[in-house]
């Protein structure tokens, strides 16, 4: 058996601490697969002191985490640190110059830098390893750049954010209102005290330009994906969803078509019937479609520090072994983008309006006068004078004429609230 | 761009034609994920002159299949001929003695022959890949010893047979009886003419027995995986899980404990919300659970001429880019295996009875001797005198236990036909 391959990781949070875990804990088995043993010889992290639940006594500590680009004794180096800039940064770019190759967990840095540093890996001649950055234990990566290579990549569609279909999931099963559900899920550990960043959509933004890069073989630019979070899901769209026969998730979807890369992040209406739809709590799911192989789904938990664990060890076996994939093998050019606004697809809309005659005919003369045609309508409970919601179901439609429509409908004087319009896919 | 991989080919039929189409087809994406181009130089099928819709005049052709194992110029054998002996296993073991790699989608070979191929190949350090020999497009060989590798795997369960599951789900859904459902999956092409090697579970258990061997890290012998088809499967028993909250499936399913490997294929009842439940037609499924990563699951198409040529192209770039992987990566003694009699489950019983006074009580009477308890009863329908279906469901029993019970019940001289036993699995 050869020598050890020897790691530094930097970032002792839960992942940190879970892989320094694993390393020891499946030591024996992880070494048999690796053809050599992988061992923990430095880390980094701010507070010494912390109890991790876990033994660190073998490895050298560094106060400076970008000091293990080049510290000696190190042949591979763990980013866990989290972030698009600062250190996190500082040290992939380091380690990359140094000629070490780099595993990270961090999709921000890699959604937002990742042309850049797989420039730099290639140019260097290293590996830049991600697997723990997408959906965390599910091995989509691997899937995406080795298990469906032969195939032209169509489409890759995604529930990318556990906390996002956590709190969706509950939402339907509840029947709660968003601010509750996530107010909830805060204090269980589900969502973050200052959740933005997962409930905006950001998250799974990331996740998702580094699929499309990976799906198409080229880059896709952070700033071209659409994003919407899942702030203004109601219950009550929930509600209508489910009796028109959909469940709402929060997506990610990038298809690749002759005018170049469409990918966007948003909440859509799906067929209760669709694999995706029935992915709930906080698990994640991916759907790849290939030219010859068909959809193949892959589903797992996408977050915590067992499964990240999992994904960033995965990686160090395969350097261990020498298995190594260029980051794209494939043109380097960024693959243009097709803007929203160019999107065709079926919407579901719902207005609160004022129960009087002649306001469906009101709003469905805008739509006509815009190009929509609608499938359905639906309108529940009367209320003479009052509020009542009505829900409107397009045929395929273009997103500006929709837009447009919209901002028509909003002016309507029966139209009380800022009507909610949401995509719907066809699963 | 370094020299071009040279592939020989030994039959050319839906898949073998599938590869030289997808070889021709995508030849610049797959020589930009492999490195470099991947050849067709050599090929082998019985009938020259048939057309199989691909322009193979670039390759030279060999009457002999075994002869591509030592042709000259040729890199890499793959070998689509199928069955566990003759040609297909002469054609392997030739080109691994002569150091030659070998890319197979033959699961009957591999389960049969696995760990004695697997040793030859070991010795020879030569690669024996076979992604497309379980599951056809899904990489589950791949995520089961790369993308999962940091883990101890506790199980691997499946849908494994897209004919099996395609029947079932048919029978689900139009309530139809076995083998009205068999014979026109057999017009439309779903099932075979002689369909006993699906039907009967033996197409499933060898690739169990594949799955269970590389989840382990050593061989797992054929002969030990418990084999039932789904011939005895009848509408009133699916009809009945479905009241009862369940769907019939036939699953593949490993489990290693202390005392060993347990592998089987059976019908069996899974609750409809488990993940493997709304897997339909002729999709197949597999279920991982490790410790680290908990449940991953693959889902997609699981036969077929792309499926299956994305698979074995996939395993051709692994061999083109020089990513090579151990075919177990641990000991290479056999697993000991754990038999039927030992395990344990919950149990569904249906029995036809003579509806009159005290048969329940005599049945309830041998199932309380033999230690079996009762969760459930369900009688629908009275017709004094006449056979009546009655369905039991137990608590975890002993298998050992509920054979000996059901043998003295079908003694009985009220049950009238032989009773139906499908074992009920958690999900």
């Amino acid at each position: 058996m050869s020598a050890p391959l020897r790691v530094g990781v930097a970032g002792l949070g839960t992942v940190g601490a879970g892989v320094a875990r694993l390393l020891a804990e499946n030591a024996d088995l992880i070494a048999a697969r690796a053809g050599r043993a992988i061992a923990l010889v430095a880390v980094s992290a701010r507070d010494r002191t912390r109890d991790r639940g876990v033994q660190l006594a073998g490895a050298r500590w560094y106060e400076d985490a970008t000091a293990l680009a080049e510290a000696p004794g190190i042949d591979v180096v763990v980013e866990l640190i989290g972030g698009s800039e600062g250190p996190a940064r500082t040290l992939v770019e380091r380690a990359i110059a140094a000629g070490r190759p780099v595993v990270s967990a961090n999709k921000a840095l890699l959604a937002v830098h990742g042309r850049a540093l797989a420039e730099a890996a290639e140019r260097a001649g290293v590996a830049l390893a991600f697997e723990a950055a997408v959906a965390g234990g599910i091995p989509v990566i691997k899937a995406l750049r080795e298990g469906l290579a032969a195939n032209r990549i169509l489409s890759v569609a995604g529930i990318l954010n556990g906390t996002c279909n956590y709190i969706l999931t509950r939402m339907t099963e509840e029947g709660g209102d968003f601010a509750a559900v996530l107010a909830d899920a805060q204090r269980l550990g589900y969502a973050e005290a200052d959740p933005s960043f997962d409930i905006d959509g950001i998250d799974a933004a990331h996740k998702l330009s580094i699929l499309a890069a990976l799906a198409f073989g080229r880059p896709v630019a952070f700033e071209a994906v659409h994003v919407e979070g899942i702030r203004r899901v109601s219950a009550l769209d929930i509600a209508f969803a489910g009796e028109l026969g959909y469940r709402i998730k929060l997506l990610g979807i990038a298809r690749a078509g002759e005018a170049g890369v469409s990918a966007r992040v948003h909440p859509c209406l799906l067929p209760r019937a669709a694999p995706l739809a029935r992915v709930d709590g906080v698990f994640n799911a991916v759907v790849i479609e290939g030219d010859t192989v068909g959809r193949v789904m892959l589903e797992g938990r996408g977050a915590g520090a067992g499964p990240t664990a999992s994904a960033v060890v995965a990686d160090l076996i395969d350097l261990a072994r020498g298995r190594a994939t260029p980051v794209w093998g494939g043109a380097l050019a960024e693959a243009p983008s097709v803007p929203m606004t160019e999107h065709t697809g079926c919407y579901y809309l719902r207005l609160m309006v004022v129960d009087r005659p002649g306001v469906i005919a009101d709003v469905t003369a805008v739509l006509r006068d815009h190009g929509v045609s609608l499938e359905s309508m639906l309108q529940r409970g009367r209320a003479p004078g009052e509020a009542v919601p009505v829900v409107l179901v397009t045929h395929e439609t273009r997103e500006a004429a929709m837009t447009a429509a919209l901002a028509r409908i909003a002016t309507l004087g029966a139209v009380l609230e800022a009507p909610s319009l949401l995509r719907i896919e066809p699963g």
